[in-house]
C-alpha cells in the first residue's frame, strides 16, 4: 500500500472547481485499516440525474446489483464509496450491507434510499460490516462541502499510487458548465470497462436517459480503451452525476442526446474521461511504462481492438516493453493470437515511430540503437499496420514489470 | 539460457527405449550461439505415417506452413527441428529458407524433400540462414542411428531448464509398441496449441488418417490444456511419426482409428502426452508452483474449459499463487469475466482440497492457517465448483513469480 508514486504519474494536478449541486465529505470508518480515510460520501442537490456504466463480470459486487437495480429512474441525491472491502462474493450478507449503507446515506441525506448509489472497492470476498458507516455518517452529511474533490479521490485509492482528478469546461448554448472527474485503477483493470470506479460530477442540466447515452458512446474510447492485466473487477463503477445547476445560471435542460447544443459538452466529456482513463494507465501496478498502442489497416474498428487488446494483454510484449527492448517479434505473435483477419506478409510494426518490421520482414532500413534509444522513455509507442483495410483503433497500457508480481504477489497478507 | 532447473522438474527421468525405424542425431550448426547443439535430424523408415496439430495462429511460422502444405500424404521420412531460430516473420527469405532446408534433407535422406518436415524454435523475425544446415546435415545423416531421445529433447531446448521426454508401451494384437515422446516449453504456451514443439515417435503401425484422428482426440485434454502465459506461439508444432516396424513382429496393420485393438495405444499415447504437456507446466518460465485447474459443474466440457483458462490465465490469480496467498476473490474474479454462465450464489471454491468459498459466500468453517500451510507445496490444486451443470475440465498451469518478468524482459539482449 506505501508504494512509491508512480513515475508516469501526471507532473501537474489541476486545480478541481466546485461544482454546484454537489457536495463532498471523506471520513475514517475503520473499514479495512483504522485511521485510514476509507469512506466518501457524496450529495446531490435535487433533480440530479444519474447515469452508469458497470463491469460485465458475472460475478458482480453487491453495491453493483443495487446500482443497476436503482439506475432506471435516473435520480441520484448520494453517492457512497468505500475502499478497503469490494463487497464482492459476500452472498446474502452483501445484499444486507448494501441495504444497511443505503439506508444510513438515505437518512443522513433526507431521500429515498433508492436513490442512493454505492461503490466499493478493496477485498473480494470479505464481508463488509456497513454498521460501520453508522457512526460517521451523520457527520459526513453535515460536513459535505463545495469542492473537495482532490480529498474524494484520495478517498477511493487502494493500490493507486497517486489521486485521479479532471476537470474541463464547456458552453451549452452560452453558459459555462463544468465537468470534474475521479477515478482509481489501478490493478485488475481490463475491459469491459477499463476502471475499478470512476464517477464524473457536472452542473450541466441534462436528462437521465441523454447523460447515460452520452456515457455509453464516451466509454468505448477512453475506459474501455485502457486494460492492465486483462483481468475485469467484479466491481467496475463508471458514473455519471448531473445536477442541472447551470440552469439557474441560464443553461438550457437538455433531453436528447443529439442536441447539437451538447456538441461543447460532449467534447469535454470525453476530454475528462479519457484523462481518467490514462492515469489509470499510468498507474497500472508496478508500471514504468506507459503503452500506446495504435492498430490500423483491420477489416473493422472492433477487429482492430481486438489485436489492439491482444498485444496489450500479452505477458510477453509487457516484460519486453518494461526491458526496453523493441521486440517486434512478439508484436507477431499477439496479432496471431488475436485471430482477427491478419495477413503476416502485408504486416508492418513501428516502435516509437520507427519502423522495425514491413511487409513480413524486418524492416532493412531499421537501426536497433536508434530504436534502443526510443525504448528508453517512459512512453512507448507501438504502431501496426495490418493492411487489410480501413479499420483503425487505439489502446493504452503499460508494461509488467517485477513490480507487478511483488505488489500482487503479497496484497491480502 | 543459464537458468537454474527448475524447483518443479521431474525427480526421476525414465530410460528411453530405441523405436525400430528411428534414428536420430544431433549437431551444433550455429544457428544463433557457436559450438550449442542447435539441430536434430530424425531420420524414418520408409513406410512412416505423420501426422500433426499446428498453432492457430494467423501469422505462423514458415516452418508450420511448410509442414501443413506437405502433411496430407501422411508420409515421413526424415524431420528437421533447429532451435536459435523461429523462422518466423521471415517473408519470402523464410520460405526459401525452409525449402533450402528440405532439400539438405533430403537429400542425406534419400527422400523427396515433401517427406521432410521442419520446425524451428527460438527468436522471431530474424532471417534464418539454412546454408549452416548444409556443413553438418551429411554428418547428421551418417551419424543417425537408434536411441539417443534425450539428446534430441536437450538440442530443441530454448529457455527450457530441463529436456522432456515420456515414454509408454501398449499392446497391439498381442504384439508390444513403444511410444516415445519429446517436447520443449517453456513461455508462449497457450492453447492452441499449449507447446511449441513436441515430436512423438512410435513403431506402431498405423494408417497417417488414423495417426491424425487419434493425435486430434488427445491434444485437446493434454497440450491444449495447459497454459503458462496465455501467449500462443507462431511456431507450435505437435507431431507424430508411426514407423510401422512392430508389423514385422507381428503386430496388425490398423487403418481405422476407431479399431478397438488400438484401446491400450491410445491410452499410452494419451499418457505420453499428458506427460510432457505437465512437464512444460513444470517449465513454465520461472515457475514455482504446477498449478492444477478443476471446473466442475459448468454447463458444458466447453465452458468449464474457458473458465478454467480464463483462471489460469489471469495475472492476479498466478501472482497470488506466487505469493501463496489462497485469494479465491481473484478466482471469483476470473470466472466473472470468462463471460460464461455462473451464478455468484452458486460458486464453491477449493484451494489444495479445503473449501474456501461456499455458494456465494467465505466458507464459515474455513481456516486460513491451515489453506496457508497447502499454498506452500509445489503442486496446488484449485477447484471451482459452479453448480450450474455437469460440464467439468482440468487444465495446468504455474504461478506469475518475478523470474518470469526477469526471463522475458531480457530474453533477446
Amino acid at each position: 500500500m506505501a508504494n512509491a508514486v508512480s513515475p508516469l504519474a501526471p507532473k501537474s494536478v489541476p486545480d478541481m472547481p466546485a461544482i454546484s449541486g454537489v457536495r463532498l465529505a471523506t471520513a475514517a470508518a475503520g473499514i479495512r485499516y483504522p485511521g485510514r480515510t476509507d469512506v466518501l460520501l457524496a450529495l446531490f442537490a435535487p433533480g440530479t440525474t444519474a447515469a452508469g456504466v458497470f463491469t460485465r463480470s458475472k460475478c458482480p459486487s453487491a453495491p453493483v446489483e443495487w446500482c443497476r437495480a436503482h439506475l432506471k429512474p435516473g435520480k441520484a441525491r448520494a453517492l457512497v464509496v468505500n475502499s478497503g472491502n469490494a463487497n464482492a462474493f459476500t452472498g446474502k450478507s452483501g445484499r444486507a450491507a448494501t441495504k444497511l449503507t443505503a439506508a444510513l446515506a438515505a437518512k443522513a441525506a433526507g431521500c429515498p434510499a433508492t436513490q442512493v448509489f454505492l461503490a466499493s472497492t478493496g477485498v473480494i470476498g470479505e464481508p463488509l460490516d456497513a454498521r460501520k458507516f453508522g457512526p460517521v455518517m451523520s457527520g459526513l452529511a453535515a460536513r459535505a462541502a463545495a469542492g473537495g474533490f482532490h480529498g474524494a479521490a484520495k478517498a477511493i485509492m487502494t493500490t493507486d499510487t497517486f489521486p485521479k482528478v479532471a476537470t474541463a469546461t464547456a458552453r451549452i448554448g452560452k453558459t459555462r458548465v463544468t465537468i470534474n472527474g475521479i477515478a482509481k485503477g489501478a490493478g485488475m483493470i481490463a475491459p469491459d470497462m477499463a476502471t475499478m470506479l470512476s464517477f464524473i460530477f457536472t452542473d450541466a442540466p441534462i436528462a437521465a436517459p441523454a447523460l447515460q447515452r452520452i456515457l455509453n458512446d464516451t466509454v468505448t474510447d477512453t475506459f474501455n480503451a485502457v486494460t492492465i492485466d486483462g483481468d475485469t473487477s467484479t466491481s467496475d463503477t463508471l458514473m455519471a452525476f448531473a445536477t442541472g445547476a447551470a440552469a439557474a445560471r441560464g443553461a438550457p435542460r437538455i433531453s436528447k442526446p443529439g442536441d447539437p447544443r451538447l456538441r461543447g459538452f460532449r467534447k469535454a466529456f470525453a476530454t475528462v474521461l479519457a484523462d481518467l482513463a490514462e492515469q489509470i494507465a499510468r498507474d497500472g501496478e508496478g508500471a514504468r511504462k506507459l503503452v500506446e498502442i495504435e492498430v490500423e489497416g483491420a477489416v473493422s474498428k472492433i477487429s482492430a481492438r481486438r489485436i489492439a487488446m491482444s498485444i496489450a494483454n500479452s505477458p510477453l510484449v509487457k516484460t519486453a516493453i518494461a526491458g526496453e527492448d523493441a521486440n517486434w517479434g512478439r508484436v507477431v505473435m499477439a496479432v496471431g493470437k488475436a485471430g482477427e483477419p491478419a495477413n503476416r506478409d502485408k504486416l508492418s510494426i513501428w516502435f516509437g515511430g520507427i519502423r522495425v518490421a514491413h511487409r513480413g520482414m524486418r524492416d532493412p532500413a531499421y537501426d536497433e540503437a536508434k530504436v534502443s534509444a526510443r525504448m528508453k522513455q517512459p512512453k512507448i509507442s507501438l504502431k501496426v499496420q495490418l493492411g487489410m483495410g480501413r479499420g483503425r483503433d487505439r489502446v493504452l497500457t503499460c508494461d509488467l514489470t517485477k513490480e507487478y508480481v511483488a505488489i500482487n504477489g503479497d496484497y491480502r497478507s
